[in-house]
């Protein structure tokens, strides 16, 4: 039977490993929207709304390795468009699928809704083009060519890439016979294999660099993660017997057991006795690390370039030198077989932060909430902060096997938490995930609360109720400005508004409500949303740091 | 005292009559938020979200001219993109006010949080430019110059402004010598008076044609609304004794109460013996219409070239031949004073929907609810409806004096109404809000209505639960798609959830319920929430033939 243009696009997906498509529908996207549908091997996953959707999408891609979001023309597409940035900031790979007006309507420049009423219909997808790591509009004549150009784009770089198909054509059937293609964009510059001569020096560079140092570490980042690389890395690092610490972004990109993990290293903002070990070492191997201002504690990390050496996925630098026309797994795969073990360098004393004293009557300060969560966390959760003081406070758990903590650190969109974990839900229904928002960031995206009840999904909910944006209040000199203020909101009374019966609902004031609140739910079987109210102004460590160094 | 960069803009916003400014905060536009929030003439308005805010300032705008909105850099404004794309198709006039990083880090292409991390500090400024009538970025040296030239361009094209400004220069001093500009951008090319002879021969002719056509009437468009020309207008009418129709997008721009309005016009869609009679007209005088998909119906209109007149902002089209240069403020105010009076052309009599025979206890169909609304409706009313089925509902509605009815008819993104309608509120605080909308649509944004309440408002809310996309069912041949279901939300209960306390909220499930909860609300003297439940598939009679025309 011949295949169509939507057709031949999501057996593609399918066989890359995606079974869920996200998105809101609209008219002009109805013929993908119908395909969806009507395929048996996918579900569509509807959305409260397309920057919803496309953060849903985020999340899912985070635990899959990659996501699909549809969207319409205009109005969805440029809704989503924040999430599709942040998406492409943090490498997390997103086929957006647009529908668009039909050729026709294009062709004679008609004026139609959906648009600035302009008759022009490329403005929305260059729009989007700073934001994709390629695009493009498919044909039945280009189909074949063009999907397998962003494909190859999107996987090379693990970032979203943009597909507008025009609404005749998606169930027109492919033709075999290409056209001629204008594509506004060149091909994917990917290596496929390492250039074996390239990898050779780097690779004998790096081995003779840490087994010279004096004291050596590493730093494990985001890429690890972003590019299937937990094994190998954590491999290589059991290979070299050096200790390693993570900067904030990268945090459980591996193990947190792990002996030879040391916790957080963020610059001079926490950790001195780790900042000290890891700006002391005479050869620092980062693995796929990106240096901004978060990461490095607002520029604070002392990291001299030519006692680095940076492993990224296409490139190593090694001091000033730079190797390219390299593949990060192929150079961790030399260095797991290659590197001799060193077992006399050791970093300070790993330590979790300790659990205060306090009376079960107590508010609940950020420090009895973070300490709380070392406890409540097991193995393999998939835990979700919004980037506010709720992650700079989960920073210095260290977090049990497998488990791991998702956030979005250099985008640092709030709001994004909430419908991304649930798009993690959907693609880990095995697993544990617990968002953790404050409520801020929560009132952005709430909504998305309705859709975990709606597709059967258990996650565990924690609002934090401080009565304004903390983080804002902390990055503030003045902290009472009254921007940072909110409506007041009956948090514990929303999951029954949005349709989630039979959830655990609970509203914790006091240390004593909290802890009887995590021994409940260690076994609830069900959805469950606690409200968690603390002092207005009770913020983790590291944003007290921040504050009172503005 | 001399001035700073955000004082001159402020004060300039404030002269031109813009008291409030919607906004999400965020570190790199702190300067700009305390700004905002130390000038005791302007109110921070916040909101849940930056696509909200930018929806709340569309609605705002169309009751006060104009106004204004603050984000962050990024995340904030890329979040808040298509709500102002929305303002630029629909013509509604929105300061953007956005908060870059520092020039030092933008100079030394700094890694940075809120950015995809390539040292790149203008790819937004890029994707936010199709989307806007005028950009800059502001200095010290430059503001006069700058704020001048996108404010002359706001006001000529009443459309939105993107305005960016790097944080280390808000509180700087501006300098009275002008850096040389280096615009992307031309100045405005807006006529500020019209030719004198362009003028008088585009009357002259606009006279001679409708004194000597057999039949004429004249179709108000959105034009005359944006360019606050609604008294002008209406002086043209009755100097003109013509009778009037409006186009979808166009509904209630001038008084629907004067004896020669006859009704809506759409095409076939609705209407026959209306349609009939403006196709037969041979001169029709459109004034600030425009004719896209929707105001057409779908193109079913039949509006020759040759037989029309058409006034545009700084055009007039006689036929084929077009005059530019002009001001339509000059026209109209020639044409009230010049047009000699038609006794003798009268159009079909105008019918408002007739309230069906219903038992109380029989379930709320479409054309009970939109005649209901009929009665409902009071003077001065401010009306606003999603594009959904309930936009196509309250269309035929005949409007009391004064009463207007605004939706976004040609951008068409649903989940704008429930922002716009506080927008709308907070502009006009003395008029009865009343926002009805689909459950689809209100799920999109339903997190602002909290703000009503936060900022002591009381709107009349309508939520029409259908369980699904109304409109996209009656868009699509198959009606049961599964992407038109939505979770389902107890709507009933959301307003005390999200803190509306001492609202009157009900939920109508029959007309006999409808009735008693409209009377109730007709001196209510609080915010009201209404839950209505129809009939999955119960449309108005426009959705019923567009869906069996499909």
């Amino acid at each position: 039977m011949p295949e169509t243009v939507i057709q031949y696009l999501l057996n593609r997906l399918k066989q890359l490993g995606i079974r869920d498509i996200f998105g809101v529908p609209g008219d002009y996207a109805f013929p993908i929207n119908n395909a969806i549908c009507d395929d048996k091997e996918l579900r569509w996953i509807g959305c409260c709304n397309e920057l919803n959707a496309a953060y849903a999408a985020d999340g899912y891609a985070r635990i899959n390795g990659m996501s699909a979001l549809s969207t319409t023309f205009g109005v969805g597409e440029l809704s989503a468009l924040c999430g599709i940035a942040g998406s492409y900031a943090e490498h997390n790979l997103v086929f957006h699928i647009v529908g668009m007006p039909a050729t026709p309507v294009q062709e004679r420049n008609a004026l139609v809704h959906h648009t600035f009423g302009n008759g022009e219909f490329d403005q929305f997808m260059t729009m989007a083009t700073p934001a994709v790591c390629a695009k493009t509009m498919l044909t039945p004549g280009n189909c074949i060519q063009e999907v397998e150009r962003v494909i190859a784009a999107a996987l090379g770089y693990r970032r979203p890439v943009y597909i507008a198909i025009p609404h005749d054509y998606v169930h027109e059937n492919i033709s075999h016979v290409h056209e001629k293609i204008l594509s506004s964009q060149a091909p994917a510059n990917v290596p496929v294999k390492s250039d074996p001569e390239v990898l050779e020096e780097a690779v004998s560079t790096i081995i003779n660099r840490l087994s010279g140092a004096e004291k050596a570490c590493i730093i494990p980042g985001i890429f690890v993660d972003r590019f299937g690389l937990k094994d190998l890395t954590t491999e290589v690092v059991n290979a070299s017997g050096l200790p390693y610490v993570t900067m904030p972004m990268d945090k459980s990109v591996i193990d947190e057991t792990n002996p030879s993990y040391l916790g957080l290293y963020m610059g001079q903002l926490v950790n001195p006795e780790i900042r000290e070990f890891v700006e002391s070492c005479d050869c620092v191997l980062t693995i796929g690390t990106i240096l901004f201002d978060v990461n490095t504690g607002m520029f604070t990390a002392k990291l001299d370039r030519d006692r680095i050496i940076s492993i990224v996925p296409y490139d190593v630098h090694i001091g000033y030198a730079g190797y390219t026309n390299l593949k990060m797994s192929d150079v961790l795969e030399e260095l797991a077989r290659r590197l001799r073990k060193r077992t006399d360098i050791r970093g300070p004393a790993a330590r979790q932060p300790a659990t205060p004293e306090v009376d079960a009557g107590s508010p609940i300060t950020a420090d009895y909430l973070y300490a709380s969560c070392t406890k409540f966390f097991k193995p393999d959760d998939i835990i979700i902060a919004d980037s506010g003081t709720s992650f700079y406070g989960l920073l210095p758990v260290f977090l049990p096997e497998g488990a791991r903590l998702h956030s979005q650190t250099l985008w640092g969109a709030i709001g994004w938490a909430t419908p991304a974990s649930f798009g993690a839900a959907l693609a880990a229904p095995d697993r544990r995930v617990i968002l953790i928002t404050g409520e801020g960031a929560h009132q952005m995206t709430a909504q998305e609360v309705s859709q975990f009840y709606r597709y059967g999904l258990k996650p565990i909910i924690f609002v934090l109720n401080n009565h304004g944006y903390l983080i804002e209040r902390m990055l503030s000199r003045k902290l009472d400005y009254c921007y940072n203020d909110l409506a007041q909101w009956q948090y514990h009374k929303l999951p029954e508004a949005l349709g989630c019966s039979g959830w655990v609902i609970r509203k914790a004031t006091t240390c004593g409500d909290l802890d009887k609140i995590m021994a409940e739910l260690d076994n609830a079987g069900t959805g469950a949303y606690v409200e968690i109210t603390t002092p207005e102004m009770s913020a983790p460590p590291i944003m007290e740091t921040v504050h009172s160094n503005l």
